[in-house]
């Protein structure tokens, strides 16, 4: 499977995602689920990718081949006129892709696909959004702050819980891994290395980004204080009363 | 759906499970899913429902029928020689209803039903077991000391990462709460009232049970407190560096 989550903060966005990809549990691989375009300066746009790999690599190598040799026909993720805009023209791609993909009267469902967009462009707010499979999308709003895809079950009641617009970057990055934490411990189809990455607001530039392995030590000491701090909050809840 | 939890620990066996049935989120209801069959000072048979409700009810009628009616040909879950053969009992039922329920030529997943079946029987252990829709089973080991079904994943970290065999009745009831609670905040088809109940080893009677509904205090003490509780423990853990 795959999970990623993309997170607007006040002082943001942060993205985190996996890098298994499986058909099948005797058929694992691993893949960069992650994806960059950036004009410095002036737009930063970046697509978690979740579903089909065929498909959404395709998406991505069209965006990537019409941002090197932009046509008149199709606009380029460099181009557009907004993040709404961006968001339009990825979800035409999922849908020509798609298209393209699927023999003639034969359902669509094993080739999807969704994704979670976010960026800034000059002058505008940052913003997130949520492709679905069929191209159409949501924007996050005050309310939901923030979108996963994939396996987003275990790793969502932490989410809930912790989340706050006024968290800084070092502190989403703590919530963000125990969400991963969470479904990895529970899921197999959802494996390490993970990628972050940080847009600060109106900075118009990757602001930060690293792959967390195994080894890293961060995430050994996010995965194994979880542990034990849960506990203790487990303990400091009173104990039923029969 | 529905959220069931079947827990193992030292001094016994403690059940939960939601109340709420749906066929779309515009037709709901409440059932109870917690059935219990006993013969004092001899033997505690507890069943948690999920799935199909005609199903799920239809194999609880048949398995109550016998116990009043018992017959030469079908023994009833007070006569069994062990759990296990409780559970091949149960496992029968289950199969004689779907075979009942599906109509010619048409695939039984609509019909089907999971249970967790836990008790014990004089002179034996405390046993657990987790019926599929299939009617095959597994029980409950040392490394796998609980079972869930319905809506499952939401409830699971918690479930993983605070679970000890050594856990007094009173604890396990939170840490079950807990379980639900994350449970009940994601996902609208598993709903208030809980059921609860306490089997202690070598009783042979039903411990303690209780119905905690939405104004049950203990309820909401553990709901309120533990969003504090976790965002202490949040806290507590070292923020990142980049």
């Amino acid at each position: 499977m795959t999970y990623c989550v993309g997170l607007k903060i006040d002082c943001g966005l942060v993205f985190m995602s996996d890098t298994r990809t499986n058909a099948g549990v005797d058929n694992v691989s691993t893949f960069r689920k992650m994806y960059t375009w950036t004009n410095p300066g002036e737009r930063v746009v970046v697509l978690l990718a979740a579903g089909n790999l065929a498909t959404t690599q395709a998406v991505v190598s069209l965006l990537n081949e019409r941002t090197k040799a932009p046509s008149e026909r199709v606009q380029s993720v460099l181009e557009t006129q907004s993040m709404f805009q961006t968001a339009c023209l990825i979800g035409d791609t999922v849908k020509e892709v798609v298209n393209l993909s699927v023999p003639a009267g034969q359902k669509a469902d094993a080739f999807g696909a969704s994704f979670i967009l976010g960026g800034q462009i000059k002058g505008m707010e940052p913003r997130l959004f949520l492709i679905y499979p069929e191209g159409n999308f949501i924007e996050s709003g005050e309310d939901t702050p923030f979108f996963q895809i994939g396996e987003t079950k275990y790793g969502k009641p932490i989410l809930i819980r912790a989340y706050d617009p006024k968290m800084r970057f070092a502190e989403t990055v703590k919530l963000l891994l125990l969400s991963f934490d969470s479904t990895l411990k529970s899921n197999l189809s959802v494996g390490l290395p993970l990628d972050l990455l940080y847009y600060e607001r109106d900075s118009f530039k990757i602001g930060y980004q690293r792959r967390m392995g195994v080894d890293d030590p961060y995430l050994r000491t996010i995965s194994t204080g979880w542990s034990d701090a849960l506990k203790s909050a487990f303990r400091s809840l009173p104990d039923f009363q029969e």
